[in-house]
């Protein structure tokens, strides 16, 4: 018998920029040309059927005309593509236009987009690089930091993918012009949801201006992007040392991802989180941690920026608690719920092994659902 | 405008022990037991057709008995189940069976078992740990050190996968006794290559006792695949800063890789690695840079290991030719091959940015090729 020691020590360095400004198209193809990213020559640009002629079509012909080698790839727009068949579908596009590990993707659109292009972009030849120009609020304040990329299947919402950080994101404000009303309101959830776990005065900052806001006043709109990356940066970060603080970005999402779900996606992402916050607010309520008026405050807020604070009367509400114990928070076969203490904090607990996640029961959670 | 940097600068310890001797799988359990990889209480195992009933299943039993959940996962053995569908079959069973993040994986069984459960860990759940129990020679001399998990697609082989260690390494002598005489060939044809690119004095240890070897003589197996792990160790170490060393692992993979799809995987892999040692052996000889003599020695080892040093009849040369290009190190669709220097060790030029694989014109290979 013997043992042979593999020591695998080192030192990885996964920093990156965000850069928060207008018309970034040409900042993109300028640093690509000046090899910021390395001698690559190939560029796979993956997008979606609704940002492809807004954007992405445009960042391609640039390439193109700078004597690079690009492509793209377009899925069909929505939560729904988010899956293995359509990253698989992906891969083998790419493979059969030549592409090897010599590429780097670019993954031009929101949230979906670029979890499914930084998924691809992990597993393509084991990994190559990718940069996020992303074209949403939402993405801007939910998957430009952080490194989460991943697809759903049947049985499981974003349980399927990995870490993957970009090289470069590119929060281009203007294409925010684009976007519908609705899609405006779902990038708000996750800026409100920001602001209610780490910064009662961005939120204060957000009930004093979120009309302007809503009409995508330019500055309104870089201080917002901005304390959207500081916000989710300080929580991952100190998550390196801190195993469960990354939790906290999970308030409103147990309620919201069930609800999303068996709504089959008829409502948005971040209209599902809206409703997820005011559960949890009142689930934080019940538990004498939150005020009445600190919930309705969080509601007329999001009434304000047009979110749903009330779940639909099409939801089967039973179907709804069920769905919760898909949550990756359960531990054990029990719920386990992100909670608000006041605005701009969040619950934590040593007893139970708790943390940042409180063992609630399905009681609890659906005397809730029950009342909204 | 604004710049937000994330700074993300961390250390990474992935070191892991390999474990050689035999009926370790009392050991697997017991060191799971006393927690060595975390407090974990739930197992997915990993394995074939051909594994489960005769380790696999053991495995299983014995964490039960020791009070783990744990669960088979088992797919049809050979090289045709290293594809993306086999992996989203496994990862909807996992979730079928209620697996999240809290579990590990347990790859029981060769370097296709380790591939494909090695991947798996990779994205389940974002990544869960993993352990492997080898059950052959050629996954301890070529799946135990180096991290490289895939899958094939129809268009590249092992060009969708990620790097990703296991937490330990268990080579379980005693099972290379189930293996047919085939399978031990073909551990023996990685193991030549690992003397032929590093070690003269373990080519020539080979050369003493290749039969002892494959009678699976114990004291000669302890130290074949001991001698394993510390070659492609040292390169796979090396390559942290020389970033082209790792190549050489690739000496004999070009045409082996190709001539084993061709042949529509009737021949095995390391069969196919056989005939690709011979082939480029003679590319080297073409070139000068090994003898005639060093050719016959290498040939004639690899007779007696059992193992093929011609071209079967059935394959198509054309074709075989042109499945070349396909080949991971192809660049600017020129054909690079990994060439011996002697006996233990390899071609290196700073010419062409060639590093350790050098570029070779079609005509040169298809003429050995034509010869074979």
């Amino acid at each position: 018998m013997s043992l042979f020691e593999c020591k695998l020590v080192r030192t990885v360095d996964d920093s990156y920029d965000i850069e928060i400004g207008r018309d970034l198209s040409d900042k993109l193809v300028s640093e690509i040309s000046e090899g910021k990213f390395g001698r690559i020559r190939k560029f796979a640009v993956i997008t979606d059927t609704n940002v492809m002629p807004l954007y992405a079509q445009n960042i391609v012909d640039k390439l193109r005309d700078n004597g690079f080698y690009a492509e793209l790839f377009c899925f069909e727009a929505g939560e729904k593509s988010k899956t293995r068949d359509v990253k698989a579908c992906i891969e083998d596009s790419m493979l059969g236009c030549g592409f090897r590990r010599d590429c780097m993707i670019v993954a031009v659109g929101g949230g979906v987009v670029s979890d499914l292009a930084g998924f691809v972009a992990g597993t393509f030849g084991r990994g190559v690089p990718f940069v996020i120009y992303s074209t949403t609020l939402l993405s801007a304040a939910d998957a430009s930091i952080g490194g989460k990329t991943a697809v759903d299947t049947p049985l499981a919402t974003n349980l399927i993918g990995l870490f993957n950080q970009p090289k470069k994101v590119y929060i281009d404000i203007n294409t925010w012009r684009t976007l519908t009303k609705r899609d405006v309101s779902c990038g708000m959830a996750e800026t409100v949801k920001h602001a209610l776990i780490a910064d009662e005065e961005f939120f204060c900052y957000l009930e004093e201006n979120i009309e302007k806001a809503m009409e995508l006043d330019e500055k309104t709109c870089e201080h917002i992007a901005h304390t959207n990356c500081r916000i989710k940066y300080e929580v991952v970060m100190k998550d390196e040392r801190e195993s469960s603080l990354r939790e906290i970005l999970n308030l409103g999402h147990t309620v919201g991802r069930a609800v999303e779900t068996v709504s089959n996606y008829k409502l948005l992402h971040g209209e599902a989180v809206s409703i997820g916050l005011v559960a949890a607010a009142k689930l934080s309520q019940s538990l004498g941690f939150v005020t009445n008026e600190q919930v309705k405050r969080l509601e007329k807020l999001l009434i304000r920026a047009n979110l749903p604070t009330v779940i639909p009367e099409y939801i089967d509400k039973k179907e709804l608690v069920k769905k919760l114990y898909t949550d990756k928070k359960v531990k054990d076969g029990k719920l386990r719920f992100v909670l608000q203490k006041g605005i701009g904090d969040v619950f934590y607990s040593d007893e139970d092994g708790a943390g940042y996640a409180r063992p609630t029961t399905e009681k609890e959670i659906e005397e809730i659902i029950e009342r909204m």
